[in-house]
């Protein structure tokens, strides 16, 4: 057993939850690893913060046979959040509060945040990130803390089966637990990876939660293990299946024109990337290591009325219930 | 003469303005066009804001010989600003007031807005804006105006006899009208095109002002002329210089990396995009016309020490005082 506040030498959640962490970086790089025929493997750099608490490890593969690019990030800070960054939070966790007598807040963060954009215009972006935060008093008592996360799929090309199985995985996952969590996880991510200007969702979803701790902590410690779990057994089996189809130049050109639109997701609507870029002292290159290698911006482009490019769009604008596809 | 308020017939300031902003767009097209030895021409796409007032031009050209992408629009609009819109510019413009029952402001805006993004690494990449804006009240009393605008360039190569020419330019058309200009719309242009979280500027400057209003309207309708000149005299002759200039792989690579780099700056930080994007009913292919055709983003990627990549790297830390270069 696990909790908070363990007194019998148990490890806490958060210790839990960085194992965690660490144990499914080393699944996913292996996973993925697997289909890089020609060698490549990943590399990892650790780093600090420095003066604060914590650091941690990106592991990245670039130019690889089937991947153009994959990060997969681990962070594990602790230390104090001055009030000014407290605020700053409040706006997105407003239950986060503070009882020191300076307004600040002894806190501890962990989490898994990754993105891969494969080579072939077939094979599906996509991107997953699973955090733990707490924080606590003078006293070591815990005040607040919360479970956050999700993945989601970006494909270029619509494979209406690619996005059931990577949907209906995530589902059987969450219902475990509790059944109504697939369907508000599904609508918070359709609503969350929305490009407000260009009137499209960056994919075709999965799942989203934040400041979760509607349950024993345990629980839904286990409920991000299986999603986890969800992504590497839909995700791969996808890969595997489009990694190699042929392509065509102007199916390569789609796929960057789309690598644009994310890179505007990401730079404009991601509430973690702004928060990362507007924190002193955190490390840039893993936040925007979820930029992919090459984008581009055509003017006023648009799809031909009936092709495949266009059928993206159509869903892009439209999110579908891809379980009962 | 002209001035905010004829009674006499002659032209308004405000539609002087337009006047010259659609001569100049004529002129830089007309100018970047001798390069386009391969017959490539702007195409010219008109637009208008629906049920609100105006619209505008954008003339763009991709895929040329001697420019990847190439838009010069311009836009005239009037119109009722809403008090919300009026509360979110006053963050830049402390002076816009509003005396109607409902808070709102009649207002009239026109500017020429221009991105220019070489094939070539060696030749720059240069963007220019100037713009007027004037609201008055129910008696079409002009209440408040200002222009704004500037010119910049974005090498990726560094060659400082091109940076000289482009400051020295400028500061020549900016002299003839107070020798105090110069200094301080260069200080300004280094200040605003900082990308915060790389610690460096977006390119080697240029001049940039906003809300400039403290001398007669005609004398600085009239600076602003100049500018435009200043820009055509300088950007022209170093594209000559650079079109054709022999460039390796790794050079392109390098061009590419830079322009992530100018993605970053216009998506995270620029307000005219800004605003743009956050205004309902804007014209976002015309907004992220500044956007390349190509960009890239590699992990970690630094260059090599000594390297011509990392002297541009050294100016964009710690920009120059190119005039006295």
């Amino acid at each position: 057993m696990a909790s908070l506040t363990n007194t019998d030498g148990s490890p806490l959640i958060r210790e839990r939850m960085e194992a965690l962490i660490r144990l499914k970086q080393k699944e996913i790089v292996a996973g993925l690893e697997t289909f890089e025929t020609g060698g490549e493997i990943f590399t990892f750099d650790s780093w600090s913060r420095g003066a604060e608490g914590g650091g941690g490890v990106s592991a990245v593969l670039q130019n690889g046979k089937t991947f153009e690019k994959a990060g997969v990030n681990i962070s594990v800070v602790h230390g104090n959040l001055p009030p000014k960054a407290i605020e700053r939070m409040r706006a997105d966790h407003a239950k986060l509060g503070s009882n020191s007598k300076d307004g600040s807040v002894n806190f501890f963060a962990c989490g898994l945040s990754m993105v891969i954009h494969p080579n072939n215009p077939h094979a599906p972006t996509t991107h997953l990130n699973y955090r733990y935060f707490e924080t606590w008093d003078e006293n070591n008592v815990p005040q607040t803390w919360w479970f956050g996360g999700g993945a989601d799929l970006t494909p270029h090309y619509l494979y209406p089966e690619d996005c059931k199985l990577f949907h209906q995985s995530h589902k059987d996952a969450l219902d475990k637990y509790d059944i109504h969590l697939y369907p508000k996880f599904k609508k918070w991510c359709d609503e969350y990876f929305f490009i407000k200007h260009r009137g499209e969702s960056r994919g075709i979803g999965g799942i989203f939660f934040d400041d979760y701790d509607n349950n024993d902590p345990e629980i839904i410690l286990k409920m991000v293990e299986s999603c986890f779990d969800a992504f590497l057994s839909s995700y791969l089996p996808i890969i595997e299946k489009r990694k190699d189809l042929p392509f065509t130049e102007d199916e390569k050109k789609w796929q960057l024109i789309r690598r644009g639109r994310y890179v505007e997701f990401n730079l404009v609507f991601d509430r973690g990337t702004q928060f990362g870029l507007q924190t002193p002292g955190s490390r840039i290159e893993s936040i925007l290591i979820s930029l992919p290698c090459h984008a581009s911006w055509y003017y006023d482009h648009h799809p031909e009325p009936g092709s495949r490019e266009e059928e993206l769009i159509e869903v892009l604008r439209n999110p579908v219930d891809w379980v009962s596809f």
